[in-house]
């Protein structure tokens, strides 16, 4: 955020165009949201904040609630985005002696500094899961683009590369949006990873011929009881490592846990358009991106965008506080949840 | 065939154009094969034992060895193509008084004929594990247009709605080249059975939430331990059905067996152009066909077409001569092979 303006990287447009998406108004940036031209939990956790920050810069206390709900409402499943905006929220009400601006706008800041430490220790600590010429997947987007900075799964990924061990990345593509062949693979490009994109349908075939290692992905939100919502195709990839014997990790900071959760089925999924599916935007000859449907018009769609893999599939998950057992979520979140409850 | 021209529904242009592509040549007919015009197992046989009858037509015997060889290389995974061109091949050889041209001609009218009514069989049958209300998942297209007629693992599905059953099709978009999305799709609306497309990732969620009773799919090459090469994604499907107690059902016509393969060890996995993962083809607001980016670029691709579902995780195999277990095909093949071997 700068003034009040809140500052983005417009991500539909990549990796075939950068641009610096802008929003002045928690409305304006509560559409970004909407849109996904900012995406990845820990991102919209943080947009979310500078969201509410920008509601009350712009009309002190008179809009808290109704920028709140607007906000809550752009996306249903990622607990970050309710953990940015409740942090804010908070500090609002706080009886500090500073004025109710300084105390929004700095819990915001705040919120995504931590959000950045967050992910940098997630990369730490993940780094110790990386054997030098180790073969990772990845499903979907959650490197630095999904978050402030460093990113959640692909944190360790970056760890591990710039304490010099040599990996390769197999990059799901992560239809229907393609998440990974857009996204992670323009990241790992960017930090000269070795990587190959691959169509979602052939994890399985790489796993099965020993391709595979380590399978690492983010979160959206995460159940008391391990179980963990994330990108559609995660719970797929999740199933393949147990058939496979390969170890699956979740990364993500504590802001996706969601205490209200008791268990995956207390976390809502989001339906999205079925122009997901129907069409795919990219890049046309002419240097344009261009949209062009690829389904057969006149057949129905179905598009739930997160799926919930149960805790029992899940080796571990790497959290700011050390990588746990997918049953030692709850015992975490009862002494050292961010907004200090 | 008309005359010395094959004619095929080209495949890539629909759901979008509906054109049928001619060739005159068993050349011609090789590169359509290769480039997918037309495509599908079965489908391919045909067009093999075809192109067969056309080298014969047009060169008696001089040509019959190199069209053999070209024919072959077009596409390594599927048998039905070898099983085609052999059965031509037998029939030059034969010590019929028919003229060569005539055999030639014949035996590939005969071999699309039984592989029209392998299918039609393959309906009948399996429409006994159709049961009203049923929701089925399936993958890639196995329908009419990947055979003569009818299809393989779409023909039990054509046979229940003919027989009034209510059924319900979750279609598999099947990146890279979107068989389900452009295909599967297409004959099922043209059918009237209702059905949605899903993105390949959405088939867990489908499965975990009760969604689907049953996945048939059809198959490529399938040896005689049971395990079974068919479209990249299909061991994903049938893992994950295991994990949710589904029944998982190959549909295929006896030239899809090939005795030479022991295990799925032995079948060669084709690999295919980076380019099918790397761009999409689709159609525009203009109303033309085209193809655009949805890669990263300076991002590596890796493309395998098939892989293979281990024999342990198939409930059954409709065959044209019953529906059995993935045990049971070496012993089919014993006496009942299409060329009467």
């Amino acid at each position: 955020m700068e003034e009040n303006t809140v500052k983005m990287i417009n991500q539909p447009l990549l990796p075939f165009t950068f641009e610096i998406a802008e929003s002045r108004t928690y409305k304006e940036t509560a559409e970004h949201i909407r849109k996904m031209t900012v995406r990845g939990a820990p991102a919209i956790g943080a947009a979310g904040a500078y969201a509410m920050a920008q509601a009350v810069l712009s009309s002190g206390t008179s809009d808290i609630e109704k920028a709140e709900a607007e906000l809550k409402s752009t996306r249903p499943t990622a607990h970050d985005l309710f953990a940015g905006i409740e942090y804010v929220k908070k500090a609002i009400v706080s009886d500090s002696t500073a004025s109710i601006q300084d105390r929004a706008r700095n819990a915001a800041e705040q919120f995504a500094q931590e959000s950045i430490e967050s992910c940098r220790r997630i990369g730490e600590l993940g780094n110790s899961l990386i054997q030098d010429g180790i073969k990772v997947l990845t499903h979907c987007n959650a490197g630095w683009l999904a978050c402030v900075d460093w990113g959640t799964a692909l944190a360790p990924l970056y760890a591990a590369h710039r304490s010099s061990k040599e990996i390769f990345v197999y990059v799901d593509e992560t239809r229907p949006r393609g998440q990974g062949a857009r996204l992670t693979a323009w990241e790992l490009h960017n930090e000269g990873i070795a990587h190959a994109v691959i169509a979602d349908n052939a994890a399985g075939y790489f796993m099965a011929n020993g391709s595979i290692d380590l399978v690492i992905v983010g979160a959206d939100r995460i159940a008391l009881n391990g179980d963990t919502a994330n990108k559609i195709g995660t719970l797929e990839k999740a199933v393949l490592a147990q058939r496979f014997n390969l170890p699956f990790y979740i990364a993500a900071p504590l802001t996706t846990i969601d205490p209200q959760c008791v268990s995956g089925r207390d976390i809502p999924i989001e339906e999205r358009s079925s122009d997901e599916v129907m069409f795919r935007t990219g890049l046309a000859h002419n240097g344009r991106i261009e949209k062009i449907r690829v389904t057969n018009p006149g057949s129905d769609i179905l598009n739930p965008a997160f799926d919930v893999t149960p805790a029992e599939l899940i080796t571990g998950i790497i959290t700011p506080r050390g990588i746990i057992k997918p049953e030692e979520v709850e015992e975490l979140t009862r002494y050292q949840m961010p907004d200090g409850s």
